[in-house]
């Protein structure tokens, strides 16, 4: 009957697969020919640029996670002056692992995508198909260690402390760090790529990816801390609010060691094999198409765990074909909703013709345009979450109303099953964007720069349906962390011998006052981080403008001049680390300021107000970035004018807006969202006990 | 005791006196002095393009109305076969009347105002003093007609009815034809704008207003309809429905002629009175501040309204303090949301100089600190409603449970109460804004147009405060619109002797599903509109070049050689109705969709998610647009390198964009929402009656 000790046999066996196979892919990585002196020099210059900001990012990480942990240890699950002194340690201990799983991840990530990167720069001067490998092994090692980390951090704080509710302690060890990782890393990319940009393409003529500019090293930097290590710290962030979520509920359902538990570590051990199953076999195939190869590794990915789920579902004993039909839908869901995001964001489909069509008559309307079609491209997206939530719950409402819920929880688990692979196609994209750079600037010619930029191009499109689907899971797994949050809010009730909570009336004024505060945090949120983006590239022009007048030779490419590229990283990186602790500091403060003001069912209506603003403005903000990022590249490829007509520069201006739009402020919503999810769910007792209104 | 036979004459005499004042100021209007021939002839053709949209707009709109009230006659409240054929016939009466009452005040606020603009733009010649009497008044008569109206209707429909669901019908009338005034004058006036700055401004380099322009007509004829006609049936609708809910509330309470049925039409006539007294002193002192003066009136408005209500609660029986708390909070946090508005949108204060600046680096950063700063300007405001709702809500539940929601309606009748002088105000800009363009057209002298540029800017100015005010109060209004929907489907639910629903719960994976499709609905409704512009200005663009290039001496301005005015302000109407029904039939489409699939607890979190990412949506716009329209004009005063220099070319961009977000979009929104919460409400008894899952 109990189930749960071979399933945990399974998912050490696969992480133990995953760790092996991101060795292996390591190593193989390593071993491709590497001869082009250049090349090396910049691309240890760019590991080296990326080591300084994750040093840096990582101090102050500590910092703020040493505060956190103290904090928790005083006052979590319950303050320590009420007894249980063990709980809060376990608690305490659970948040310092997760943050530091997550930045091992983030950090062997980066490792290996810094390494990757000259490597498929060399590979493109030989084929595409070896190139393509590169690219994906490189980006693979981050998927597999995403997730091993994730499952095996998630299995033994159950295993050692039996308690789920500290799981919520470990997930908010990852969004802290992925807090950091994402909005920060989101702050440094943008700030080098539009103070490149700005100085470079536009004031000076030089090309981007110039070594003359001396931003270009911050630039390439940027791309693989804020997709690499950034977006995999959202993904794991993601990853363990869902099973965190599930766990908790599983917990109160069976005692956490019964089916339902087994059958949340079941469903992830089995998305990790299917995803191992999926690397091993990605490849470019014979009409050469990249997109394709890494959407077909996503498709295959997909069919196969939900095969071999539906196999474990039939085998063992207690599992429920209406559960894994929760999970099949929430996956199921989120591919559909990175087809439709690809259907706006595709330069093959008519969107983006539209928006560089409108860019003809000027900036503004590209703008204009790009900003209608962002809000419609939310549609398909929310209707999706709206509807596997609605089926996931029907499915399983006639296995019990508590199993309702967590037929939501595992429609998330469902759709985060397959995140391995997911990453591995996200991170693809910075090492090709980077090889591209590399490329360029060793100097390899230009068939091998025409193969970088196909392969480039595939990782922009597929990094739209990795957005979306992203964006989808989260929408996901927050649904069933308010799930959690009100299991918490209840049992700290029930200790009180008081009423209980059957849920959050919207005509509950309580609850009405948190929705509406609870909308306008992504808002400000995000307007902070661009706002930071905004006043760090500012900085960084300044220097960069500096650098040109003061050393002699550079502005004329003189050969053995160089720029000095550490200032600008340095500025990048400070920079970045300064402008977000403002607006994490934000969205935390207004949780608890809204929880003490109106109690945990304000803060019911908070999480749906957050939910709900941030879902929408994540995705509308990550599409039209896509699009307009899109559009340029159509114009670029020599349609409604070409480069340097004025619909080209109309629809640079649409990208430049769209830059901080989806690699800053549209993905870090998320990890936002879930922050603010956590430290409800965290404070909960603290709001119950003390409140003006609640 | 019953008090509402003394308050209905209170009221009857109230509406007597707007009603003699507004002719009275009509009539002072027309005797001022006018002999410009050339003002003269233009202004015949403003009012002659007006007339032409407005009979065009009302021959659509009694076409949907009159298909409307047959499908409201045939199903509301309840389906014609289950019985009760006069309360449908009363409802689909109502209805008919909702939308004839705010026409006519429509009607009447153009007539005023297009004879009024002539003589401000002769008056300006004479001083600022007169000038600003003839706008100021000109809009007041508008102000008084669409609060008597209101008043007067809503009284009729109870007084003739007895029965305050009927007004659910008369006030989705009134919504009816505010969605076409609304947003149909919103893609006319932006249509004419875009149009007549592309091509005027941009191609042919002649200043705006230039006579020689074929959309320049149409682009005076759409300050009018858009923001005298469509803004004064957005405050009629919204007034309506604050009144119509807040008196479903109250007769529930008392059966509809008691003491809160009373309150409510009391203050409403109090406020009434308030603003009458606001209007008839409102003049510019010592100092010539225009703006000061309009601020000045609402201030002293504002405090009329508060003492006359607190001496009436202090001597009528049954009046409760309470009440009379929860609506001065309401109307203090409205002109709260106004002057954070005003913070956001005033080129006296630091974020639009900010937004100027940023505009020296290109177009790109002026949209990102505008969209940056525009998302920050909604928290105030949804905090403000948020707080008010609470507030309100708080101070009257010692009264009894179901007082508390009451509260919340009184608050949005609070909030509104002073309505008369906010339209007054608001439709002073498009007067002032006419004149300005008369004066340059009719050679009147430069010093006769600075005077005309400080009313005009003024105008803007007031404009961005009576905006905020105006989705403050639509929020309030749909909270308590939520409440009636509730009372709605309770009654549907106890005649058919099922249990009652207690509110909305978030936890409900239906109401979940309602709320994410809800929120995605503001963000659809306002990108088609949006679209709508574009493709409606890109065929009057390609008109004006046509007429450019086939009237022979126009462009050289040769004397006697006129552009066709007429065929643009037919492109501008008819794109205009053509593009707002798709828009439209989205929204009430999209409502029917979720409430048979989810049923009424569906339907209950739509619209709370509609409320919520609208007022986030319409607030992000309207300020937003204000923000950079003032950023372009501080730029044109001479600051950040003034006309001409890059920093303009970017705060143009910035305008442009924002030309249809803070004219045709945002407050577009506020109506939307209305007409999806009284389909809600009118449908209820379907909904309860037929859906898949509720």
């Amino acid at each position: 009957m109990n189930a749960i000790v071979p399933i945990y046999a399974l998912c050490f066996l696969a992480v133990a697969i995953a760790f092996a196979f991101a060795v292996y892919l390591h190593l193989w990585v390593k071993r491709q020919r590497t001869e082009n002196k250049r090349i090396m020099e910049v691309s240890q210059l760019i590991h080296e640029g990326a080591n300084t900001f994750m040093r840096k990012e990582y101090r102050i990480l500590a910092l703020f996670a040493g505060v956190a942990a103290v904090v928790i240890f005083l006052l979590l699950p319950s303050p320590i002056w009420n007894g249980n002194i063990l709980e809060n340690l376990s608690m305490a201990l659970a948040y310092i692992a997760g943050t530091v799983l997550s930045a091992l991840a983030g950090k062997i990530g980066i490792l290996v995508a810094t390494s990757a990167n000259s490597r498929a720069a060399e590979a493109a001067s030989r084929s595409l198909k070896e190139a393509f490998l590169v690219g994906f092994r490189g980006g693979s090692v981050m998927g597999l260690a995403v997730v091993g980390f994730s499952l095996l951090g998630v299995m033994a704080v159950l295993l050692v402390t039996g308690d789920a509710t500290i799981l919520l302690g470990f997930s908010f060890g990852a969004s802290s760090l992925a807090l950091f990782a994402k909005a920060g890393g989101g702050i440094f990319t943008k700030t080098a790529d539009v103070a490149a940009d700005l100085t470079g393409k536009v004031e000076l003529g030089i090309p981007e990816d110039d070594p003359r500019n001396p931003a270009v090293i911050a630039d390439n930097v940027g791309d693989n801390v804020g997709d690499v290590a950034g977006m995999g710290a959202d993904l794991f962030d993601s990853n363990v609010a869902a099973m965190a979520s599930a766990l908790v509920m599983a917990q109160a359902l069976d005692g956490g060691t019964g089916a339902n538990a087994a059958m949340v570590f079941c469903y992830a051990a089995l998305g990790l094999i299917a995803s191992i199953i999926g690397i091993a076999f990605a490849k470019v195939g014979k009409d050469g198409n990249p997109t394709g190869a890494l959407n077909f590794s996503t498709y295959s990915t997909t069919a196969i765990f939900l095969v071999l789920t539906a196999i474990a579902t039939a085998l063992i004993d207690g599992f429920e074909w209406r559960i894994w039909g929760a999970s099949a839908v929430g996956l199921i869901v989120g591919v559909i909703i990175g087809i439709t995001t690809d259907y706006f964001t595709d330069d093959t489909r008519p969107i983006v013709r539209r928006v560089a069509n409108a860019s003809r008559s000027g900036s503004a309307f590209t703008v204009l345009s790009g900003v209608s079609y962002g809000f419609i491209s939310c549609m398909p997206a929310m209707v999706g979450i709206a509807v596997s939530a609605l089926v996931a719950y029907q499915l399983c409402a006639p296995l019990g109303s508590d199993y309702a819920l967590f037929g939501i929880a595992m429609a998330a688990v469902g759709m985060l099953s397959i995140v391995g692979m997911i990453i591995s196609n996200d991170a693809y994209g910075p090492i090709v964007d980077n090889a591209r750079g590399l490329a360029e600037m060793g100097g390899l010619g230009e068939e091998t720069i025409r193969i970088a930029d196909e392969l480039d191009s595939a990782g922009n499109t597929v990094k739209a349906v990795t957005k979306g689907f992203s964006i989808g899971a989260a929408g996901l797994t927050v649904i069933s962390l308010l799930g959690a949050y009100l299991s918490e809010v209840n049992e700290t009730l029930a200790s009180l011998g008081r009423e209980l909570l059957t849920g959050f009336d919207i005509m509950n004024p309580l609850v009405f006052f948190g929705v509406l505060i609870g909308a306008a945090i992504p808002a400000v949120f995000s307007a902070m981080l661009m706002l930071g983006v905004d006043k760090n590239a500012q900085r960084m022009v300044r220097e960069i403008r500096r650098q040109f007048r003061r050393i002699p030779g550079l502005r004329q490419g003189e050969p053995g001049v160089k720029p000095d590229y550490d200032t600008c990283i340095d500025i990048a990186t400070e920079g970045a680390l300064k402008e977000l602790i403002p607006a994490g500091g934000m969205t935390i403060l207004a949780t608890v300021i809204v929880g003490f003001i109106g109690g945990p069912e304000a803060i019911g209506g908070f999480l749906l107000g957050n939910i709900v603003s941030g879902l929408l403005l994540a995705l509308f903000m990550s599409n039209a970035g896509g699009l307009w990022d899109n559009s340029k590249k159509y114009i670029e490829a020599g349609h409604c004018g070409g480069k340097g007509s004025k619909a080209h520069k109309a629809a640079v201006t649409g990208d430049t807006v769209g830059d901080p739009f989806k690699d800053t402020a549209g993905p870090s919503i998320n990890t936002q969202i879930t922050v603010v999810s956590l430290v409800a769910s965290l404070m909960s007792s603290l709001f119950v006990a003390f409140s003006l209104f609640g």
